[in-house]
């Protein structure tokens, strides 16, 4: 039996990413926030957890690059690429015309603003913590709609009236599996990384960058730390293809730590899709 | 008289953001999202808007990178670093004793969670869809609180029952100010670019950044776009320390103009603070 922590409640797309995983025996544990998620990991009450990291539209989740690399040991071990699909959700029986008032996350909202006005227009909307709240509220209110995942539908007892109501295509979130330890070498990986600078090396990111070309390695992703006065002085995300035991990679990170403050890895794991 | 779109309604961030650009004469016009600004401007119904492109806890504001990029032809006139502070809001005349529940949007629930299980244990807090929606229902329904800035007690008649309730210091909101033409060179100014490479060429980034150590110019930020599969392919957000027409700034970019397939100059503008 697998024990998973996510950010919770029932029902978010969160949820949905832990499903997912398609383990054969698992309980799932709701948790409140990020922090939490980690926390249960860590102290054992859960054997991995699952956490968004970042999203097509949203962007980056900083609160979880944050825990891998400051407050936490635990390391990637696996990432879930979720496409975001909001449902237009009543009580069961609830037509699209008897809809006179819409409860969502207003993240949720913001993303299908404009199928609401063509669809629902005028219809008040109220605000949920979550979408799952969201849905739940739905549920047990005739009358108002709800966005939210298909799934949560389901477990809240409440109809999908319209699938697919998000204004954009190719919203997606990536989610990441987290755990204790190196996930083992599958021949098609990926590495995460926070990157610390020493102060005053300007020259540092062109440095790594020309350690990683060296090694014909190639990045996914190149971030500098959110709102810090200046590059050279700070840190990096950096996701790149292959595992830390390829020989290129241990190579080029191994030259990395002669020069930097810091490599830490926040996991190796397979490729999603 | 100076008409400024923001992200309203009122009593937001945003609206703080405006305020803060001490205009003598001037007209706030608030929108109901991010593209509703960029719009207000292009179609003449603002002088300028006022968006928020980055925090430091929530991190890049997408909605805004991407109508600078691909929708708008407006440019950034200037940056205005704000720090994000709640302030704990009600009725005039309740006390923390009086409050029986909260009124949060999401966000700011999320960033004042230690300090509500610290001073208001087990109050059930509800959503709204901005700060500012918080504030106005806290406002009319006593017993009820609201987390928002302090500005929005002013605009909905209600009182600050306790300032700086948000859990960690530190956290800020970049906004940027956008409108028609490029700003003249102050001599202290920053410059946002968004770089879109030729496809299969790996080496890229490295090259990019050669020209800029060439030129001495320092990076304070660097941003692959979010969840598209391969650096190489695609396209990056820069910021730079100097202006367009700087002589070593211009050179850079004539160069990978040479060498991109399109280098977008999203405005070059004074340094915040």
């Amino acid at each position: 039996m697998t024990t998973i922590a996510y950010l919770g409640p029932e029902g978010t797309f969160s949820e949905v990413a832990a499903l997912s995983l398609g383990m054969p025996e698992m309980k799932l544990h709701s948790c409140v926030s990020i922090a939490e998620v980690f926390e249960a990991v860590e102290r054992g009450k859960a054997d991995i957890g699952v956490v968004p990291i970042e999203n097509s539209i949203e962007g980056s989740v900083v609160a979880t690059l944050d825990a891998l690399v400051f407050d936490s040991s635990l390391e990637i071990q696996q990432e879930l690429v979720l496409d975001i699909r909001f449902a237009l959700v009543a009580s069961p029986g609830t037509a699209l015309a008897d809809v006179t008032s819409v409860v969502a996350h207003p993240q949720a909202s913001g993303q299908c603003r404009r199928w609401l006005e063509r669809h629902l227009p005028g219809r008040p909307v109220s605000a949920a913590n979550s979408n799952a709240e969201a849905v739940a509220t739905a549920a047990s209110t005739p009358g108002t709609a709800a966005l939210g995942p298909a799934l949560a539908a389901v477990i809240y007892d409440a109809e999908v009236l319209e699938d697919d109501v998000q204004d954009y295509a190719g919203n997606q979130t990536r989610f990441v599996v987290i755990g204790r330890g190196l996930r083992p070498r599958t021949g098609h990986d990926k590495t995460s990384l926070a990157l610390f600078m020493k102060r005053d090396k300007p020259g540092a990111l062109l440095m790594i960058l020309s350690e990683f070309a060296y090694g014909d390695i190639n990045l996914t992703k190149i971030q500098s730390r959110p709102t810090k006065r200046q590059l050279g002085d700070y840190m990096f995300f950096v996701d790149l293809e292959g595992h830390v035991d390829d020989e290129h990679v241990r190579l080029a990170l191994d030259c990395l730590r002669l020069k930097l403050r810091e490599v830490k890895v926040l996991g190796s794991y397979p490729v999603a899709g």
